[in-house]
């Protein structure tokens, strides 16, 4: 019965590799727990501006234990990520605000289901985390959009519309969206759990997640553990 | 054999909620894994400073978030936790100086085992963060520490001791040496893999810390999760 799964929706920006974490993790259980995963891509610079949030300052000891932290779990959760060589640079100089305008038109015009706006989504994260390749020309965007399987004659219709107005304020929405959540950074997840949303921020709450949604946490990569059962 | 046992030093400081959880979860694993678990009373203050980190700005979104996120993992975990009617007064004016002081005391002069610096830990732990009573007093602190089960006549002296530049020093040093295996808050978890230090922030790393160590992770309660097994 469709109506009994639980809808979740994932809150992302493609400029924060936790984000990415979150993604996959919770893309591997879209067919494993009885969830309807609803992607959300937003503006994570609106965020923080939106909840008064600051980017964590040059902290030596916080920024070499995040290089570890993500080293780590991309392992451990088999995400390719590479840190770029100027991570300050990528994250909070040139940012991601063209590539999630362009995200927001990919799903704008997706007819049915969310299959393009995780290729996209997925490709633009390989770009920066894992590549270190930029994502705000419009070349870039195009490169990670081919790759996403977007037809080209497509990809320029898409550039083109990222521009408007429409796709514009459709991403402020969700940007705010979050905010009204309660968002102060990115990943969030939303679970509406007997009509109330429950959030969860961060890549590490999966487990008390699936606890509070009545699933069972089986690591972050839930197929291998089950072929295992 | 003894040396078999990996050593897992955990630093932390009774004025941090998520230090209670990682402390009460670490503590559960100690008879489930093959770890050498030690105990590390430090200052957070110290390491604060020390390392340039700031305590987080009164962001309303964080703040409500923290508040949601330990009441949830508190049941999740079973730490009987409460909020403190004003917990910035608790955590960034009132501190925990005396407090660890006396903490260090305790380990410093308890001849075999680290249980009295356990059970006083946890006391003063459930002062705060439960039952929303002060820690800085020496009244206070010596209810907690009858309560932790010292005898009143050695509590006079750990109070005296815990003023001692032996007993200041040693404090320092412990939070120094947090700092020297990059620590910027608390709880830090420190294994010791094939003589290299693998360092763990906060009290949601368990599962990956499980993974790096060769344990298996069951949940923040072994005990109920083996009895099932």
């Amino acid at each position: 019965k469709m109506t009994s799964k639980k809808v979740v929706e994932l809150f992302y920006d493609v400029v924060s590799p936790y984000s990415w974490l979150g993604f996959e993790v919770i893309c591997r259980y879209r067919n494993v727990w009885n969830i309807d995963l609803k992607l959300r891509p937003a503006y994570l610079g609106g965020v923080m501006q939106g909840s008064g949030n600051k980017p964590p300052g040059v902290i030596p000891n916080k920024f070499m234990y995040m290089g570890k932290d993500l080293t780590r779990l991309s392992e451990y959760c088999e995400v390719p990520m590479q840190f770029p060589s100027d991570p300050f640079e990528v994250m909070f100089k040139k940012g991601s605000l063209s590539a999630m305008r362009f995200v927001t038109a990919v799903q704008a015009k997706e007819k049915s289901g969310d299959r393009q706006v995780e290729q996209i989504s997925r490709e633009l994260w390989r770009r920066i985390w894992s590549q270190d390749e930029d994502i705000t020309e419009p070349a870039s965007i195009a490169q990670a959009a081919v790759k996403a399987g977007i037809p080209e004659g497509a990809v320029k219709e898409l550039l083109e519309l990222s521009k408007s107005k429409e796709i514009k304020d459709k991403l402020k929405l969700s940007t705010q969206e979050a905010l009204d959540y309660g968002a102060f950074g990115f990943p969030l997840l939303v679970c509406h759990v007997d009509g109330k949303p429950e959030i969860f921020f961060g890549s590490d709450r999966f487990e008390l997640m699936a606890h509070c949604i009545g699933e069972k946490w089986l690591g972050p990569k839930p197929d291998k553990s089950t072929a295992k059962l």
